[in-house]
């Protein structure tokens, strides 16, 4: 059993976060603006598998007040990576698992680069979650998570925190390509966050348009596309497997587009340009994709590009 | 001295039969909801290089009425090419001309198709001009035609018709290649048309967006890819000079946007859906060109798909 730190507690870091705490494991939880709240009222989660609330979370808002744990579970949106650097390097050790549950792409990449000493490994999170007040989360639909290590080191410790999570009613499903599993939830993230936020539409109204649904397809095959120029075994069968898989979802408003409608700013860099990037060096231009991520940039702009705080 | 009849009394059969009437040729207008009105007042055009007005014009509200013209000057929307074949057969004897003066790809082939015996000139008309009240068209900016003949059978009365375009104050250049001409003419209409519409903007305020001008660039360079693929000679130089060109531009709403913002059908088929179908006949698929017209079909599925009428 590993002693686990929660980097941002938003959706997805106290849904993870609290099945863990919930299960016995260890968890504090790094927390900005609510952390005194959160300390005071405790986390609850709504879930269709039974609610459940952690009345006494161990709650710091203070990077550098965290005690030495295990895992770092990153579950800061990436627009705030720009600190995340800063966030972590109190608590990496040699040998400390540093866990990306984020959306996007090359961000594990990135924090190795920082810490060199630390095992990184890659987590996909195929849930329904949002956290639209502080200390409650609504836990919508799915929450398996894919384990990925960015390298062999991280292998074994992968493994323990793969049998925490399955302890504490997780699904967990373990890939040994971090790329590969990177592109195959881009390819969810890639149409349905961006559509949701330049059309204003949830997911069951992306799908029930004929143009919309289109567009869905459409952006699928460049994310296929992209994957497989970089040698990952993405097929076309992959787009409409997830295309049924998001008609038997709940209609669900994507994180982008809360982030949009709350004029926070949106994570364009990780989640179009870096793949959008890594296609083109290996030769593929993905136009439906730069459109839409030009999109998204060109909604920013015209806001005024408010760099509101990107805490959860 | 050719005689005409415009068919389609909007901006561009306005302005251009105008202009040819001005000049003393015979020029017969076919107009739909406003023929009556334009008898009466007579057509105005305001224009840089001096406003003029054709007080009587032969106006025809009805196409089968319509006396024997050596040119059919085909200036409808092509919204309304679903009866452009209904329109013209009244008027089309062995070795009439129809120049088709209209935006987008693949509409000479259709008209020939319809109508072997006429000889088909394409016409692509360089020019910023708008009708926004009967009677009345308003000549910003340009003005030049690009003609080119569908083949060699059209070349003698392309020729002809340049003599009485020049004659009439209308700069013309003439190309041999009609699909190479098409394609440098969607190297403007592609991006400005569907960008005016799905972000708001005219032409200044998407050369002045950091995002919108990339996006500009981005679909320029997929049109550039699609000529191309079908071996016509456009050049990435191609791009830098159309970017300054509309730099150069006064501030203009595209005329997909003036109808988007009146409820009207939009030119999404041939301006859009022909030029990719095209391009991926011959091995191109341009994402960016393809998400663009998804969106303006989603505009008009969003809006109850208006099926109003396309008269101009």
């Amino acid at each position: 059993m590993l002693s686990y730190s929660v980097i941002g507690t938003g959706a997805v870091g106290g849904y993870y976060g609290g099945r863990l705490a919930e299960s016995g494991r260890p968890v504090r939880f790094l927390a900005r603006g609510d952390a005194r709240l959160l300390a005071e009222r405790g986390l609850t989660v709504h879930s269709p598998l039974g609610d459940f609330a952690i009345p006494k979370p161990e709650v710091f808002g203070d990077p550098a007040l965290l005690p030495a744990s295990d895992v770092l579970v990153v579950s800061l949106k990436t627009t705030a990576n720009s600190s995340l650097r800063d966030i972590l390097a109190p608590s990496v050790r040699p040998g400390t698992a540093i866990l990306v549950l984020q959306n996007g792409l090359g961000m594990e990449e990135e924090v190795a680069s920082w810490f060199p000493e630390a095992l990184v490994v890659g987590g996909m999170c195929f849930i329904c979650a949002q956290k639209r007040e502080s200390c409650v989360v609504h836990h919508l639909d799915y929450g398996s998570v894919t384990l990925a290590p960015l390298d062999s080191r991280a292998s074994g410790v992968l493994e323990s925190i793969r049998a925490d999570f399955e302890a504490s009613r997780v699904p967990v499903t373990v890939s040994s390509s971090l790329g590969e599993a990177r592109w195959r939830k881009l390819l969810w993230n890639i149409p349905y966050n961006g559509l949701s936020v330049v059309l204003g539409r949830d997911t069951r109204e992306l799908m029930d348009g004929t143009a919309s649904r289109r567009m869905v397809r459409l952006l699928m095959e460049e994310v296929v596309a992209g994957a497989r120029a970089l040698g990952f075994g993405l097929a076309d069968g992959d787009v409409d497997r997830m295309l049924d898989f998001t008609d038997r979802m709940t209609a669900y408003e994507p994180s982008m587009k809360l982030d949009a409608d709350a004029g926070r700013p949106m994570e364009i860099e990780y989640m179009y340009r870096r793949p959008l990037a890594a296609a083109r060096a290996a030769g593929a231009r993905l136009g439906a994709i730069e459109l839409l991520a030009e999109s998204l940039a060109w909604i920013e702009e015209s806001r005024g590009s408010a760099q509101s705080s990107s805490s959860r």
